[in-house]
């Protein structure tokens, strides 16, 4: 079974498996997205995965039959399951914890290879309606404190199969880069009393150099000190602490300025390999006032070097203001 | 000129430069580490590069001649530099800081194309020396904050040239991972009067499995939540802050273990790309009783997916005391 580890200097969390070793016959990056006819996501196929947990089906269908528009699943090789007892366990100086949670597959679309800057506004609706979903579902078990929704998309990015899929992952614990924006935004709050992702919208939206791309209730910025170039945030503009807490109107306009986005990043990077994420309150704190949720969107063309790794800074070749300018300038 | 950018909520800088926008012609971790004949880093070719700062060379050469063991170089086009003047600067909620620092390159060897397994017990010598002798030089500017030392070996974990070389970044700021390990390493000494990474090698030497490589100064191991397989720290049995203040008969040590190791990882992963880093003390910090320098290694064989984008928590497969049965079950 799976176990979370912390590191006894830096409280960083590793979830470690027990794959048996592995030499690799692929360096990272190298293609291995299977693009063979045969693809366990596709319509017909749903016998091949495990039953289903969600579908988004017609009323006169079945569970598991092939009519769907969208369908959530267990992942085949869970790395935590809920079937596990919670236990905290030290050993000398470390502490670990059993691997209870979830982790679930999110089938898109029925359609095969599909972008999601080629995805339909309904089929996006889907999508974020399940993430929603999931997530209400999954705050029923109080040892969940974290549901992580995200998106590998492209063999350099983690992903798998070529079949459009997002991945869910809940967790005992709140993660690291989640705390983190919430200890900033607390004290943000307590000095100032207001939302500092608010604060960042509107000094976004007045000076306007780093705006992507902007609906009635959305807009697309490239942060002020971002990662990697064309990294991006999509955010919205009413303030929530909550993802599952976004509004069927809401829900439309989310689609829209995804699909604006991901068409942009697509014709600027042709194509590129990306990871997006959904930052979101944890499950059960109390900090609606201080938390803002966001998407942020990653595209993989810049390799982490060893800085990356010895220092937790970044080094971005590209300005934000010009990767925003750039994309802004596109025809879509 | 480049500049460092703070995020206005969990306070991670970056260094962000001003090169055109350059859409990928390559992903991340496709070959393209230059394997021409011609090499600006081999002996002979020292006019292609700036002037030296400083080698390792017989008493008889003159500065960048070709006679020569090891060579320190600032980098041709850096991104932080000394001239630049010190300057805090505000814009609305964010913040950032002048590119101040140094961006230099120690070419490891005259020999081109050496990993560093096939390195001799002198030239590493000479590398260790290169580094100590250049983190004491800079302690001199009081800018300067941090002197990271990395290394990134193959094109999928940053490097761009297989002439064999390390780099140094001088910095204006402590890096967040320094300085989440001087806090972390701060809480357990004031809890315990004790240095946790003293534990840590303590605990380890006692349960072994961990245990890599050892040898009568250093000691080699996979740490306890390692965040890739094959993750690999190496530190000094000594207690000490400052890598700087390696002692002669330790560097010699080090150059054993360090060769033993990436032997190891050689053979146990056919030769992979890796990146390594020194963690030291920051300039002019007065944490010499709880902090303690040491390396760490990161073969680069499982891609970063949106998970760890998102959580900064890690998907490790393979637990670390099946690395190091592994690993030390090789015959070097």
């Amino acid at each position: 079974m799976s176990e979370l580890r912390r590191d006894p200097i830096v409280n960083r969390w590793v979830i470690i498996s027990d794959d048996p070793i592995r030499t690799p016959d692929v360096s990272p990056g190298t293609e291995r997205v299977s693009q063979y006819d045969f693809c366990p996501f596709c319509p017909g196929n749903e016998h091949l995965c495990p039953p289903e947990i969600l579908a988004n089906r017609p009323s006169d269908s079945y569970p598991n039959d092939a009519r769907w528009a969208l369908r959530v699943i267990p992942n085949r090789s869970p790395l935590l399951v809920v079937e596990e007892d919670f236990r905290r366990m030290g050993e000398g100086v470390y502490d670990k914890i059993t691997g209870v949670g979830a982790n679930e597959v999110i089938i898109e679309t029925k359609r095969h290879g599909v972008r999601q800057a080629d995805m339909t506004a309904e089929e996006l609706e889907n999508m974020f309606w399940a993430y929603r979903d999931r997530i209400i579902d999954l705050r029923r078990d109080s040892r969940i404190k974290y549901v992580q929704i995200y998106k590998n998309c492209g063999a350099a990015s983690g992903a798998t199969l070529s079949h459009g899929y997002s991945l869910l992952m809940a967790l005992p614990i709140v993660p690291r880069a989640i705390s983190d924006e919430i200890d900033g935004s607390r004290k943000h709050f307590e000095n100032k009393q207001r939302c500092i992702y608010c604060d960042v919208i509107r000094q976004e939206a007045q000076i306007e150099t780093r705006i992507v791309s902007e609906t009635r209730m959305f807009v697309a910025i490239e942060p002020f000190a971002p990662r990697v170039p064309f990294e991006t945030w999509i955010l919205p503009k009413r303030h929530c602490a909550h993802f599952d807490e976004i509004e069927p109107r809401e829900l439309s306009d989310m689609a829209s300025i995804f699909k604006d986005v991901f068409s942009r990043l697509d014709i600027a990077l042709s194509n590129p390999t990306y990871n997006y994420i959904i930052h979101t309150s944890p499950l059960g704190n109390n900090n609606d006032e201080y938390y803002h949720w966001h998407m942020e969107i990653f595209p993989q063309i810049k390799i982490r070097s060893g800085f990356e790794w010895g220092t937790d800074l970044y080094i971005n070749p590209t300005p934000p203001e010009a990767c925003a300018a750039f994309l802004r300038g596109l025809v879509v």
